[in-house]
């Protein structure tokens, strides 16, 4: 940056609003992604919208890109600065700015962490249930902008749903206040829903209006071993039909075996089988509860599930969750290759068979665990690195995998990114799931909120 | 239209898929709206995505402007030919294609009859809840392009939440698939929200997959006398909060004394009160009955309701129901003159009585009707024709009564259409629910997706 913006950057801002030391821009210039060399120029601060204002202004006469930045959790290098970028951190704009109890809105700045929203939501006996391993440090900001997902997603839906007003600073300085928090509004393109899961290329979130759910019922889970992966879709529809279903989880035994080695947990079931399920189910009194046993009962009938379990109460319930909930970690010292990937729920099957197959074919002695959201489509395919195999080695054939991964996707009209995003990690493999048409018209609706290219240049498409 | 491009439109369509005559130009040229003089050169009616392809390559060569046009029921005049359009109709391609049990998911061609999608769901156990009254006319394409919401957005939420895949031909001439079904998808803009809601204006949805709910559990209807409209919105909250709430309506006794004349019905409460609440629950069995009547009873204990019914049966919650459904048909020999606004939920009282005063300061002889989905914030405003004036003086008044209603409707940041559109009959009042950078930023999407300006042009922007 030349000493001129720099002097320009310190009139709009004030000192502890700027960030230019070394440390500062490794650590806010990076998400959770590794493999990118970070290089941004300087690190700011905004506390308002007029701030982000005079920041983009700021931006366009001295022609430097700008990236929006949360929480950094992100998994695809949406927020990472590679180019000599200033990163707009919205970690001093934090504030739940205003509730309204018959609305059940909330009204906040996008630094809000995941955490805080939902702990501000249970103190006003409400609910937010957007909820993933993140939710400690991950931004709503971040979140809206990769439309996250999470394990309510059956139940609950995804970001999207729960946002009813935007407001968003353009590439060209406006100020849209998009929805003001209405629930039926037919007035023309609604661009919230364009910002929404747009990882921060069309301009910059500066406050958020979120509805809320009333307080869930209780729940009850239960651990089903089951035959294959027909049954588990059966399984899948008995339940989703006939109960408040709230997620619907599978792991394989592989999974399962790590996650028993790893936290010394006994198993579920006495019978070791293929796949387990793990069904979490609204039971607001007893006649639920018996209702859930008898979809349950059905199940093993059909034969589709050879054991089960259901939680007798709320801690049992959490361990169940662990069996599912551990996976991750009792595999990171495999150090584990993952893809985060999606199809129609009714596809899993077959894709599943099919890339099982390619793999096995391609890499007949590697280890391959899967385990995802099941009732959403979302597959997360972890390989584990065989042992003897250099870290460097086993990305580059991992890197071959993705291709496998992605044509299987492909051909079963999937999405490369399911709840990650595309940010710069997937951002050559983006033709695996849209169409050349789409990336173009991505492309001229990105120049209409963006035409100076200053806002996360160079991601996502 | 020229005879050369009239020579090439027979070369790409069949001859019975045109339709030239001066009956079929102005029953197809036309919706629900009167006011407008129709003027459109002939009626097409695809059978395919590829017929629509052919059609816009044809329109574009030839530069007419094309018009979508489903089960002409929209009130905003959005699918109305006036200036020598070729309206496209969806009336044959009518087909649900594909069921998938699974997913819950089915795929229709555009022309396919709300009400023929909601018995097919009843067919497959399942259901469809996007519901209101021209639900035997209305076509889901047309739905889709104005985000259709009806009288059960409190629980199941508008059209948009259960399109998971859209078909579009851009104007372009270009096929998009967008989200294939997909419950997750995190790779780049989600077009199909932008097609959502765009009233044609942006391309032809040629085929959809619908998202399908599970079979409703039993529900009762509460209908509750109320001491103002502070108390509405108490009894909201607390039902919201406290029981699955399906529908919440009001409506005034003005509204109610017209259904009883009109009707022949008895008063469903003994005394009389300035409103009325309609709160359909749901209630899977008895202990949520309980539960159901003890919200109910809290209110009235609180003074919030004076007197109340619960239903006892099916056919008493359907007779309940009337006293909210029949207030169109029994307003409609007052020629009435509609509003279709929103306001944010604890926004209503203070807008209702703004505008009452502005209203009755102005017309203090005018009988003005209010009810609405409350749950959504969603008002109508009906005005009754004072006897002795005549239709055309009442309409230019009431003209100037439009101006006073967005004027209130920009104050409290509200929406001037909530679920109509904005078609031809409410763009010139667009800036009243949008900033001129977002009408700006519309016409630039609008641009990409339609460089030639042949899709529904005029309409909205």
């Amino acid at each position: 940056m030349s000493t001129t913006a720099l002097r320009d950057l310190e009139s709009i801002l004030k000192k502890d609003q700027i960030k230019t030391d070394e440390e500062s821009l490794k650590y806010w210039g990076r998400d959770w992604t590794t493999y990118f060399d970070i290089k941004a120029s300087a690190i700011v601060f905004p506390h308002s919208t007029a701030d982000v204002v005079a920041l983009v202004q700021w931006a366009r006469q001295n022609k430097i890109a700008l990236i929006p930045s949360g929480g950094r959790t992100g998994l695809s290098g949406a927020a990472v600065a590679t180019n000599g970028e200033v990163v707009v951190s919205f970690d001093q704009m934090n504030k739940i700015k205003e509730f309204n109890s018959v609305d059940q809105t909330v009204v906040i700045e996008p630094g809000v962490v995941t955490e805080a929203l939902q702990q501000f939501a249970h103190s006003k006996q409400l609910f937010y249930p957007v909820d993933f391993a993140a939710r400690g440090s991950s931004q709503m900001g971040g979140n809206i902008a990769t439309n996250a997902g999470g394990i309510k997603v059956v139940r609950y839906g995804l970001t999207r749903d729960w946002v009813v007003g935007l407001t968003v600073v353009t590439g060209t300085g406006d100020v849209l206040e998009l929805n003001n928090g209405l629930v039926k509004n037919a007035t023309g393109y609604d661009l919230r829903h364009l910002f929404i899961g747009s990882e921060g290329t069309l301009g910059f979130i500066t406050e958020a209006t979120i509805k809320l759910a009333a307080n869930p019922p209780p729940m009850n889970v239960l651990v089903m071993g089951v035959t294959g992966l027909d049954a588990v879709m059966k399984i899948f529809a008995e339940f989703k039909t006939k109960t408040p279903l709230v997620a619907f989880e599978m792991f394989s035994d592989k999974a399962l075996r790590k996650v028993l080695d790893s936290t010394g947990l006994s198993a579920p079931l006495a019978t070791e089988c293929p796949f387990y399920v793990l069904a979490e189910v609204e039971t607001r009194n007893e006649q639920d509860q018996e209702h859930a046993l008898g979809v349950f009962e059905k199940c093993l009938e059909e034969g589709w599930v050879l054991d089960g379990v259901i939680s007798q109460s709320e801690v049992q319930a959490k361990t169940f969750w662990r069996y599912r909930e551990d996976i991750s970690e009792s595999l990171a010292k495999y150090s584990p290759y993952k893809n985060d990937i999606a199809v129609a729920i009714s596809k899993v099957p077959p894709f599943m068979e099919d890339l099982d197959q390619v793999l096995s074919k391609a890499y007949p002695n590697w280890e391959v665990v899967w385990f995802g959201h099941i009732g959403d489509g979302n597959l997360h395919i972890n390989i584990l690195r065989p042992e003897g195999m250099t870290k460097e080695e086993f990305v580059k054939e991992c890197r071959k995998v993705d291709v496998m991964v992605f044509d299987a996707v492909k051909k079963y009209k999937g999405s490369i990114s399911a709840e990650h995003g595309v940010g710069l990690t997937k951002k050559t493999f983006l033709n695996y799931t849209r169409s050349e048409a789409e990336i173009q018209l991505m492309r001229g609706i990105k120049k209409v909120f963006d035409p100076d290219n200053i806002i996360n240049p160079g991601k996502v498409i």
